[in-house]
């Protein structure tokens, strides 16, 4: 079999949480999220934030996102996010789905600036335009990118001085932040957020996403909504047991280190070969550059996603996990090497 | 701490399930339900069945109920339930959220009449009024009852009659397959309806319920439609693997088997203390009558749920599960005989 | 051609108002409800009401009814009606194709009593429930009922006791205030209610009715959502010519007591002929209870809506209108005489 | 009072039409459009188009436009359409409210190009993305410009051999048909979509758009989702005794002939005076810009819409309309010229 490059939810999850799973397997806890573990997670996570933030847990990324979108925004409101951003291209329409409408903007390798902000704020000034209530960014981005305080914190001042709110997606938020480039951590992440995520799926546990919320405006009857929208898990009380574990010892940082790690092996290796990646960026998101021939050949032994196909070269995606062999990348290595 | 007595979802998982996910947490499977094991599963499904079913894993019941009902109605078509029907007062609007109208009828014992599915269909006659396109139910049904095959066959053909899909809630399916009302397995369950669900998350796994389409009207494009609700697992594969666990050698059936014999210790118990219990069932939640200085006893050593509350007496509702200690419902008579 | 007692929307509208378009055919006016008749028009209703009302105009009546409700309500977050309420059976689930459930309750003569409603708020009380939010009444009712202030005072009173919103659907309500049973005008239905409209479409106008929106919370940005359900009119100055002349030496009152008369003459005379009408009430709808042989034969010469048809006698509607002529008023009752 | 070139619905309507209903006020006539105008109405443009179309009276275009978008796809769908279109600036996102994404191309002058819409089919491959199921077009767009018959010819088979609807939004339909771009009628229209509407509301009526349905998979229920959706008009009747006006001796061609010489005068003049307007057409939607002194001035003495304002220069939009004044026409350029 390949060895996969293919994504970072290849893998079940981490022992030290499965295993924290099954020698609980008898236990009895409340069901709906209003148990122990998730309020003591919720409790952790103010600690770590140092801000009154509500925790909901939900099973995947795209339902996170509908779901605190659409309890942000009025019918009639919209949401401005990057054409890359996860929400525009990869959720199948579940925000328009649940009824809003996303203005996309360029973006600079994935990310949003403050004059693509302010130039959607200027065009729409009246009742038969969608009214701009929401600012979307994924953090680490779709690219791999990571945005810097600074950024994060203008971006942040720019929405609260024109009523927007910020969401911030964090599926890759862990990798994000054990990157080179992230001079912060979940505490500047929440203040300069209205809410955010902090991704489980891709960061070593088999489902859960925990959902932290700032803006009090958001969070009335927030388990009412979480519930209409199918996402409330009987079993909540499972995720906040995993989050827990992840939080102990920062493992989710460790998780998201080894994975950087991975994609720094691969970066280096590459930059040897005078193989290109784009953007630049220390994350677990790499884009390079191939000649189909070569393509060809390391496709036989390694499974990755073919982002843009072209005639003569295409772009390939490789991405790293927690669960990543280190060995494996450098075989990779090895292998392009040699069939270059 | 108390025993509980609540729900069928307090405890995480059945060992034998959570040990295969740590064994196996290292190995690298593609995403989103296209892998392996799923497809194992949906096979395996299809010759349990002897039906060509499409399988989909949802994390949640209220998720599956509302994405496969949205799937199947246009925004002017109603589904036909029980006012105790799940989707009608638990699911927090959640069908109707997706934009269909429920037509409540009032049912027996929570199941669904044919008299009452042809009233509505003769009420509904012209288009300023919504049409009904589904009935649901629930096997077994939120009041613990079990449908007869004879039931389950004359409501199928009902339905085919009068262009009707028959939808079946089976979040405790397998309660239902155990009881000794059912004369009939999953063959005759797929046999007779449109398209049903085999609950995981109360049958001994974390979270998962395995959806499987019969009819070919509500298959088409499923999987751009679980995404676009929010309801797509990046780790489908991990739910599959769970489910393959709980099909073999019948797990599912011997945990619903075990979650019955506790719940008829329970009624027996009772029976011989002249406690009330209704309806009669022979599955895994029991309603029954107490007075309130009784329950207040009670209610110090033990958790359940107060379904009714009354000025003298009132209902409670008491589930067992696959992983409900015998010994404790001997000793939940015991103190109940000791302080009546 | 025969007489049509169907309904009060069959004829195109008074003449006086026809004219008025017509002598103003070529008036340029500016566009979306932001010209000076529409601005007349809510100063007039603010005067009328002595509240402060604000305006919107929309084509008709289930469309205000669906455009005020989803303005109101939250996804999580549903409408009380009784069972006969227009929302309920006569608007193809439009309420829920706009996402919220209807709680029904049984009513009495198709008016909602207050236990109805502090049933509904005791049994919704957590967020697996719906969050009722709203109560929605039609005056006069489906049935021709009319609520008397007291009811309307009291219905209030709960509600804001209770916060929820109370939303009165006045496809009717120049006829309910027309009716001997209304003690009250439109000052107090503004005063017992956060919501309400008065139709103009069943009041000699050929489309429109006359939103008046009291509660602030209801206000914010309602012009957005109503584009953005699709009921913002760009002439929207037509509909305002239309109601400032309704308004004008109360037309909407004489078009109601016209229609209301001419109910009297059949009440009258049918009482006289021993035919029960049911329920008791003075408006412009009448329920009578018809032997099947005596109904086909009136069926030759007058049209009218077979409500409920029986195996011997049937329940037919007959609606009057302020077109209706007296003479076919009468000529109904002698045709009745000659035939029974 | 300033004369207004600012849209082509500030006038009430053609007095021929205003004088029909008028002179009709008292007559009886069927509900919800099953009355014979509406049914005559339908056959007179089966005859025009020779074609099997089914025709709806809606209020509106915005209500049109997403009442048939919604009809036509599936959550997970979506509609093509150009940045400038109607349905994706200026509709306060009724498409998203209502479900759907719309996939915005860059157009050219207001015209979707066949290169864009295969663009967008070549990205969108998988479950993870919406599926393009539909363009949609403006005729005469949002620019005023005209799509030539070969263009919607082209379009069309694009759309036939990729499986999408061709819906076009004829809000200003007529005045496309009246100008010399178009070497068609509306057989042809019909001939090459599968849907599209011709506006009155914008061609000499007080509101009502005529919808019409060619292919048979948008015509099922299609009354049920329109009541569903707020748009069935009590008195449909009414509009379509307006429409058959309408199409009486050609009067929606007159009007809209009248509206395109109107806007010729003001072209020919500007042309004369140097003044650049674009992009070139010849209906009645004019865009031209001015200086920032200019524009002032003659913003005194007549109303307009500033398009996009400047620092130094600003671009206008002028609107002509069957009911335009020519003199004012010949007097606005004689304005401009003095004022220069």
């Amino acid at each position: 079999m390949k060895y996969s490059f293919r994504n970072d939810y290849s893998e079940i999850g981490h022992p030290l949480i499965l295993k924290t799973l099954l020698d609980d397997a008898y236990s009895q806890t409340i069901g709906y999220g209003f148990d122990q573990y998730t309020l003591a997670l919720e409790e952790k996570f103010r600690e770590i934030t140092q801000e009154n933030v509500d925790l909901y847990l939900v099973s995947a990324g795209t339902q996170t996102n509908m779901i605190l979108i659409s309890k942000a925004l009025k019918n009639y409101e919209a949401v401005i996010a990057v054409k890359t951003g996860h929400i525009n291209v990869h959720e199948t329409g579940a925000v328009e789905g649940s009824g809003h409408k996303i203005l996309e903007v360029d973006g600079v390798d994935g990310k949003i600036t403050l004059e693509e902000i302010k130039n959607v704020l200027a065009l729409h000034i009246d009742c038969h335009m969608v009214k701009p209530k929401m600012v979307y960014i994924s953090n680490s981005t779709e690219l791999g990118t990571v945005y810097k305080l600074k950024e994060l914190q203008d971006i942040y001042k720019l929405c609260k001085d024109n009523d927007l709110y910020l969401f911030i997606d964090g599926a890759r938020l862990a990798c994000a932040l054990a990157s080179s480039e992230a001079d912060y951590g979940l505490a500047e992440v929440a203040r300069y957020s209205d809410a955010f995520y902090l991704g489980g799926t891709k960061n070593g546990i088999p489902y859960g996403e925990a959902l932290l919320i700032k803006n009090d405006a958001l969070k009335e009857d927030f388990a009412f909504h979480l519930k209409n929208k199918g996402g409330m898990l009987a079993k909540t009380y499972v995720v906040s047991k995993m989050f827990l574990k992840l939080l102990e010892d920062d493992l989710y940082l460790k998780n998201a280190l080894h994975a950087n790690k991975c994609a720094d092996i691969l970066i280096l290796g590459m930059d040897k070969l005078g193989i290109k990646h784009f953007p630049h960026n220390h994350t677990n998101q790499l884009f390079i550059t191939l000649d189909n021939e070569l393509l060809k050949k390391i496709h036989q032994e390694y499974d990755f996603e073919i982002w843009t196909a072209g005639k003569k070269e295409s772009v390939i995606r490789l991405v790293t996990s927690w669960a990543t062999d280190e060995k494996m990348c450098q075989m990779f290595i090895e292998y392009l090497k040699k069939n270059m």
